[in-house]
């Protein structure tokens, strides 16, 4: 154990230097929905890649997509030993609403024991907990699995390039397990790991009425008011207890068993926790005969993302809407399909848009949901982990969010994923004053640096 | 008629002086609801007093408000002969979406027939066929009747400061009937005056959740979308058959009877040519029960004006968004009231908002419903000059829009008022690509001349 004990001391007296890294990489603006930050978002790539060769990582570089390049660099000496594939995506959320944000998103600030900036979270620490404990192995002579890193740079836009990537470069990505740190733990003293992760499939809809906007006195009563049409629309896709109604969407749903049941109602995550790391709604709201940690894992759901239509500056302006935009997501859970909800949907629009409308719908992004072996060898190392740095054993969730290559590394090569990951509930990913805590930061290097100690033996 | 004839043949022989003056007036942005706008406003009001002046009218001169400056002027010189009150306003809507224009709305472009800009129909033209014909009368020494102008520069935004300014100016704007320039003709060929007009309570709606933008994975289905919510509540607002749902909102309502029915079913003005002038919709819609004249002219209406909630950028963002807004207009018909319909509007939102969420509601502006006497003197003078210059009698129509002061008129002071306006139902007044029909601004100020004579009998 001297090795990792070495390396457990090269942690501890490098965490200003993990904390610089950290600020450095969030700096960078790295928005991938946004086309107009593509030469930041290569240049955070390129930021990776030479991190990786600085810890002593072989054949790092970058394999063009078309949209955001992939990094791919990998350490193979340890023969006989596992090989784990390690997942992280270095592409940002946009930054909206700027307005919200108390200091600058890309302009990394601490304030107490978090660091402030759109990213921090969600996931360049992440990914550093990953670079900064195989560096610290690595530079020990302790590490003594085979590791390979897939980081990638189309996360936040539902990783699109990845279901050619992935196939065409089968053999290069070959591992015994993935692990992903795209993920988060429950509290800073309570450590989790996610088994279950849902699927996504996001839509842009658009409703137009008239060639243009008309004014609504002159022509209101007569013109059907796309804005109008698209709430009715979207009202419909709701029952009054929350229930889902596009035809069918239920079909596939795996029904919880009263086992797993039995597992989420040990969370102990409190309606009270959820409703503070949620930030302060009146009250909760969720589908009926479900618990918070139910419709959060286990159930689908469909929300708009954003709404849009006519006139929104200040005051008043008397139109009628030429059309209206709505970005609508469906969060699924096994065994949906994304491909098969966009056909639900198109069904729902096709019987309820009235004639007096054209419609157009787009599936911007789909990702399938995901449940993982909770008593894998991998997963055992990730256990025995966390309950060394923190002192006790994790709690296994399933969460709510998606993270495509789960699914897509199950479907495409029969890969198993650990998600071991530190983000926070309440650290804002997605929305504004995204932090990353700290000392949370430096527990998740830790954490790893026993993880593949574990995976080792 | 030898000072008519002379006064006719001016205005012929100065179209063109006409159309420069129409040009270098619609340059001025002056959009009453951006506050930032506010100087291009204020320019404007004082090019109408310069523009008076140049006239000869009198007393010409800015009242200030609370807003935006009113204009007055007045030539009081026909002792024993009517007064009338001419009215209209110097304000323009926002040119949004400023995309669509094929060119720049304040920058007046000629293209055939029709001068292109903001504001050049709603109402600048307008307000320059009351000057330009009082103008050639003046000139000619045949200006028989007293006049008064009242230029104001709110009515895009519900001209707020009138209710205050009326009555604080009673004896100022004493007269025997007001004419209101803000109106339109059917058609080029199908001479029309407007008899009704519509009311209005425009409202803007936000709909609050938690207290930021949420990642929609981590809490969709335990948080209550305030864009899901905002969709409902618009969606529960009409039935299925176009009625809307406002508690109490149709108590008011004065039933159509069948005289004023088949007066509007005469109306040459098909359901064909509804659909062109709304640029071409899939087709027409409206409540259950009434045609097409009654739907604009003689039903109240329920439309969202704009919307917006969470992102609208390019791509996906998976975010639950903190809130939503909306922007919603409700157009009245006697005897319903503005005030009346806030409150029912609130009403509404108590009954049918979630606790999940909370919600203000702002009345942004209010204007009561009019329907005028069809036979009183002024509208014969205005009969008969339509009749002489189109060579046939217009045709009495109820019109959809709102123009606050005629309902203010008759509250405070008891007048009467005469619609006379040459705006065409395809001039795309509030929309993009607004225009002004250059035959029609000319056949306008012929038609006002021949006006102020009938009215002068």
């Amino acid at each position: 154990m001297k090795h990792l004990d070495a390396a457990l001391a090269s942690v501890t007296s490098q965490q200003s230097a993990a904390l610089a890294d950290l600020i450095e990489f969030s700096a960078i603006p790295s928005i991938s929905t946004l086309s107009e930050r593509n030469p930041d978002t290569r240049r955070a790539a390129q930021w990776v890649v030479a991190k990786l060769n600085s810890i002593g990582m072989e054949h790092a570089q970058l394999f063009e997509t078309d949209r955001h390049p992939v990094v791919y660099a990998d350490w193979l000496h340890a023969p006989g030993k596992p090989t784990i594939l390690l997942y992280g995506h270095y592409d940002v959320q946009p930054a909206d609403p700027l307005a919200e944000w108390n200091t600058d998103p890309f302009t990394p600030t601490q304030r107490g024991d978090n660091l402030y900036a759109r990213g921090a979270s969600d996931m360049k620490a992440q990914v550093l907990t990953l670079i900064r404990s195989v560096g610290a192995l690595l530079a020990a002579g302790s590490l003594a699995v085979n590791v390979k890193f897939l980081i990638e740079g189309e996360e936040e836009i539902g990783s699109p390039s990845l279901s050619k990537f992935i196939p065409a470069h089968a053999s290069r990505l070959q591992c015994d397990y993935m692990v992903s740190a795209d993920s988060g733990i429950l509290k800073p003293d309570i450590p989790s790991i996610v088994y279950g992760l849902r699927g996504l499939a996001y839509f842009e809809l658009w409703v137009q009425g008239p060639q243009t906007d008309l004014h609504s006195g002159m022509f209101g009563g007569v013109v059907h008011n796309p804005a109008n049409v698209l709430a009715r629309l979207i009202a419909g896709m709701h029952d009054s207890d929350g229930h889902i109604l596009l035809p069918g969407f239920y079909d596939d749903v795996v029904t919880l068993d009263p086992a797993e049941r039995a597992v989420l109602a040990a969370t102990p995550y409190t309606d009270a926790d959820v409703l503070a790391a949620a930030a302060n709604p009146p009250q909760l709201y969720g589908e009926r005969g479900f618990s918070s940690a139910e419709r959060i894992g286990a159930r689908p759901t469909l929300d708009v993302n954003g709404m849009l239509s006519g006139f929104t500056g200040e005051g008043s302006k008397t139109v009628l809407p030429a059309k209206s935009m709505a970005k609508i997501s469906t969060r699924l859970v096994p065994n949906q399909d994304p491909a098969k909800v966009a056909t639900q949907m198109r069904a729902y629009l096709a019987q309820h848009a009235p004639p007096s409308v054209r419609w157009t719908l787009n599936l911007l992004s789909g990702a399938h949901p995901a449940v993982v072996d909770r008593n894998s060898p991998g997963m055992q190392a990730a256990v025995r982990a966390m309950h060394t740095v923190f002192g006790k054993a994790p709690v296994l969730v399933r969460e709510g969010g998606s993270v495509p290559i789960v699914g897509l590394m199950r479907t495409h090569l029969n890969i198993d994923t650990v998600m071991l990951g530190f983000a926070l509930h309440d650290d804002g990913i997605h929305g504004p004053n995204e932090k990353q805590h700290i000392p949370t930061f430096w527990r998740g290097i830790e954490t790893f640096v026993h993880f593949f100690s574990n995976a080792a033996q």
